[in-house]
């Protein structure tokens, strides 16, 4: 038995997230069918994300268990000879059998990607979300200061979502602009759902309505989702890294 | 009657081609269906290139008259509120009565990307072409560098095309590698029907079959297609630029 674990890179336009459901294309399927196939079993395919649908990665990590003798770093080429263009495995390697994609992970890094100015690009029009208006970025920059550190970001979930404990701990978040595409960079031990589209639709928010950079800790202790800013759409947002 | 400049970038992928063409989803059709509508008049769109299936356009230029009275610079904003989010228009803008988007090209650059290295881009797959192979950049950049100025490009033309003389003078050919994803920039006076597909199969062709760098010098004179490389995919050109 060995255990080997996968980073994948997928452009999710065209997916309903990465988690297998019924009658609906997701990344985890496509990628598991391939791996039936190549190695005869049934496999189980864990994720260490559950990207929604429309959202991409650049190195979404996954593992399984297998008794096929494929040298591991063979399945990569395995795979990407029967995924789709839009799915690409780049790394295949085993790891201990104690390794699980998802519980071994100690924290991730999410990039959402906002295109500004006078008009959107045709070329990025599924790969950013497109903002017409003004940003004072380093006004953005300091809100979202307030976020980094341990909190319980209940505001920042989607409703009716249920989730134990809504307390996370954001490591970092980091904001650039490179030549009118502002990228953010957000890691923490653990996101809630729908938690890194919410954070941006806030910072946006408060810039826009000339809200006093503060605001975003009252948002916080509320605990109160309806008080926080909209949820940007799915196509900016990309699973960038998984940390174990 | 005015004369409305536009600038206009796109995804290709889903268009067969800028052309209007019967039963087949073209851009220049597309925009030109948006025009009629904003104009109320029967629009007659002239393209600087006409880019094939897949093929995209960071800045395609298109001209046409109009008895409409609305500002120049709104036609973008009219426009792009119409338009799918692959077609984007960059620019309006108001030009002399003389000017013609094909006629009046002094010169053309096109861009073709292609991704390297040991496993293709998931999200680039749309926009690059993926060469799983090693390159020699330093001999392409020589090899190329034999194309520059004014010659007859008849072996780098798909054949059955018809055009009055195949003589062409390519201005400049710039190639960069930029951390595995290689950028070929070729402008020229025109191009001939796949010209520039060609002629980066033909480069390729040459490094991978390890043919001495003159070997392209062979290939000119012979004005024979079949010596020349294969046509690499469309979906690694861009129309760059368009010069007047």
């Amino acid at each position: 038995m060995k255990n080997i674990k996968l980073i994948i890179e997928y452009d999710g336009t065209e997916y309903h997230g990465w988690q297998e459901q019924i009658n609906a294309k997701s990344v985890q399927k496509v990628i598991k069918d391939a791996l039936n196939k190549i190695t005869g079993e049934k496999i189980i395919l864990h994720g260490a994300g559950r990207t929604d649908a429309g959202v991409h990665a650049f190195a979404q990590a996954a593992n399984f268990l297998t008794n096929c003798n494929i040298p591991a770093d063979r399945f990569k080429y395995a795979l990407n000879g029967m995924l789709p263009d839009d799915i690409v495995v780049k790394l295949s390697e085993e790891v201990d059998l104690s390794f699980h994609a998802r519980k071994s992970a100690l924290s991730k890094e999410y990039v959402y990607k906002i295109m500004t100015g006078d008009s959107p690009s045709a070329i990025m029009a599924r790969y950013a979300y497109y903002y017409p208006y003004k940003m004072d970025l380093d006004k953005i920059i300091k809100t979202s200061s307030y976020l980094i550190g341990k909190h319980d970001f209940a505001s920042f979930k989607a409703s009716g979502s249920s989730v134990k404990t809504s307390v996370r701990t954001i490591k970092s978040i980091k904001i650039k602009n490179d030549d009118g595409m502002i990228r953010f960079d957000i890691e923490a031990d653990g996101f809630l759902y729908n938690m890194v589209r919410i954070i941006i639709g806030t910072l946006l928010m408060i810039d826009r309505k000339g809200y006093n950079k503060d605001y975003i800790e009252h948002i916080l202790k509320s605990k109160d989702r309806s008080l926080a800013g909209p949820t940007v759409p799915a196509k900016g947002l990309y699973l960038y890294k998984v940390y174990y």
